[in-house]
């Protein structure tokens, strides 16, 4: 049986087509090969929070659409979201996703390498046999490139002391806002918004996925591994440095600068002092005035759009993202 | 100065538009780091044959077309096929290729699945900015599953001395027959042909494909690591067992079955006695047989098409590609 994450019984409009969705990627998930196959439906069904679809549900529901159709694109915008996933995985080592092992801890990098490989071809087989027109797919191939310059660029950042707020920015709106930006532009665009609903879209997207990505960044800085579900800072000891980090990095701070000389040789108890240097450097605290700032934004926009249940709606949850403790 | 395999100076019409596809295919890569950009420009230098790409402008000839159009799908072709060595390299731990080390080898595994990512989107942009229609885009997508699912058929069958010769070509079928005939399928449809020359056009396709990998496995057999480029029977140490070898085994062989069941820890010397033992059991020969069937349908469906200069070509190729010596 098909199950979403409990916060979607706050949003009785958009839960079912929720179901939809995650029932829809199950029935698409055909490798050749049992292993395989029941890997990527393990990971979709370890729960991850479908915010992708879920927004790009939102923006569909300003106009009459067709709601199978609807359903298949938020599909390919979770399952490219999965692929990228199962990827990022294999370059960072993680072996806990979700609170279960990684696809390549489980069964080896080279699973993990074709499963990822097989849910892009799964996405790209969703918008070809769904999408309206050729534009859209030119539109969500330009946004993949730049999804992956993303992970590119946060891949070559790893381990730079002088990174600044700017090369972390523009770092998260490619790995991270850029997805939802385009789950916001397929919602709208498909459902046969005006040009200019579209583009709005896009931008609320864009804001709402970088104030994601920066309290996700915090939540590593607030929580124990039980609640987060992956190991605190393993993202630091592998050199990924995010806003809490960089705004304490601001202030010379020599302590910090050697801990983080160690590297992947880093203990839990130097982690945990890393944390709490970053806390006292007022890290997390610069961090959630950045990630209120982008919300603040992305609020100011969807007010503008027509009143109703979905703007409602959109309100409710980018507010709500804001404020989540996982 | 982009230059390719010197076979293509016997194909006069074709070799400047496979430059071309070349230098497009460079002018694509824009990866947001300058390392990941240069090893894919490296491995794209390396000098491919550029077959694939080949088979699909040969196919566009039949038809008045838009060559550059033609080219940048050309161009989308062999972009899927780097993408998928790439991925390969990883899955395999292959440290050679084309007789210079695989990205992996030269910049680690995490550089290799974002370079092979970025491919595949570099393929998906092309094919999304050049194609005609949605139907050519949902027919790719469709494509790229069977090959995404015979790369992990292959994956999966590793190791299986019970493997038949269905399974076996079930599995080249998937990971390189599918993308030559999706090659000739775009170069036909593309080009404006009937639907009869398309489909035409997409068994040539898996026929040649099918010979062409056959001859690959078997030249496996035959050649010392200088001339081939990469390590001999590295694919047996790794499990992957083709055609020669399975004819051998379809005799009962119990040298050659303990051998094989040494798996990874096979010496070169080891793999010199298997192929000694595979020729001697007349598995090359057996292999050589079914590559020239593979040729014949292939050769018999092509003479059917229009006569002319693109026939001749194709004729030529696909009857060269079954004597090639590398």
């Amino acid at each position: 049986m098909t199950k979403i994450n409990a916060m979607w019984q706050q949003y009785p409009r958009l839960a079912p087509e929720l179901t939809a969705t995650l029932t829809l990627i199950e029935k698409n998930i055909k490798a050749h090969d049992p292993e395989v196959t029941a890997a990527i439906i393990d990971m979709i069904h370890a729960g991850g929070k479908l915010l992708r679809p879920a927004y790009c549900l939102l923006f569909a529901q300003f106009h009459e659409t067709d709601r199978k159709k609807m359903i298949a694109l938020a599909a390919a915008v979770e399952t490219l979201h999965t692929a990228t996933l199962i990827h990022d995985d294999i370059v960072d080592e993680s072996n806990l996703r979700r609170n279960q092992p990684t696809i390549q801890a489980r069964f080896g990098k080279d699973t993990a390498v074709y499963a990822g490989d097989y849910l892009f071809v799964v996405c790209f087989k969703l918008l070809a046999h769904y999408t309206s027109d050729l534009r859209s797919i030119q539109v969500n191939s330009n946004s993949m490139e730049r999804i992956l310059n993303g992970e590119i660029h946060q891949m070559k950042m790893r381990y730079q002391l002088s990174m600044s707020l700017d090369d972390y920015l523009l770092q998260i709106k490619g790995k991270t806002a850029q997805l939802f930006s385009t789950a916001c532009f397929i919602g709208a665009y498909e459902s046969g918004n005006t040009q200019s609903f579209v583009r709005q879209s896009e931008q609320i997207g864009m804001a709402i996925g970088t104030a994601f990505q920066i309290v996700d960044d915090i939540l590593d800085y607030q929580q124990s591994s039980a609640t987060l579900g992956k190991p605190v800072l393993e993202d630091v000891r592998q050199g990924v440095y995010s806003a809490p980090l960089v705004f304490a990095l601001q202030n010379a701070n020599p302590e910090l600068v050697e801990l983080l000389k160690k590297r992947t040789a880093l203990t839990p108890a130097e982690c945990e002092q890393i944390r709490q240097l970053v806390v006292a450097a007022g890290g997390v605290t610069a961090a959630q005035k950045l990630a209120a700032d982008y919300t603040q934004q992305a609020l100011t926009a969807i007010h503008k759009l027509p009143a109703g249940a979905a703007r409602d709606d959109l309100e409710q949850l980018t507010q709500q993202l804001l404020t989540r403790k996982y």
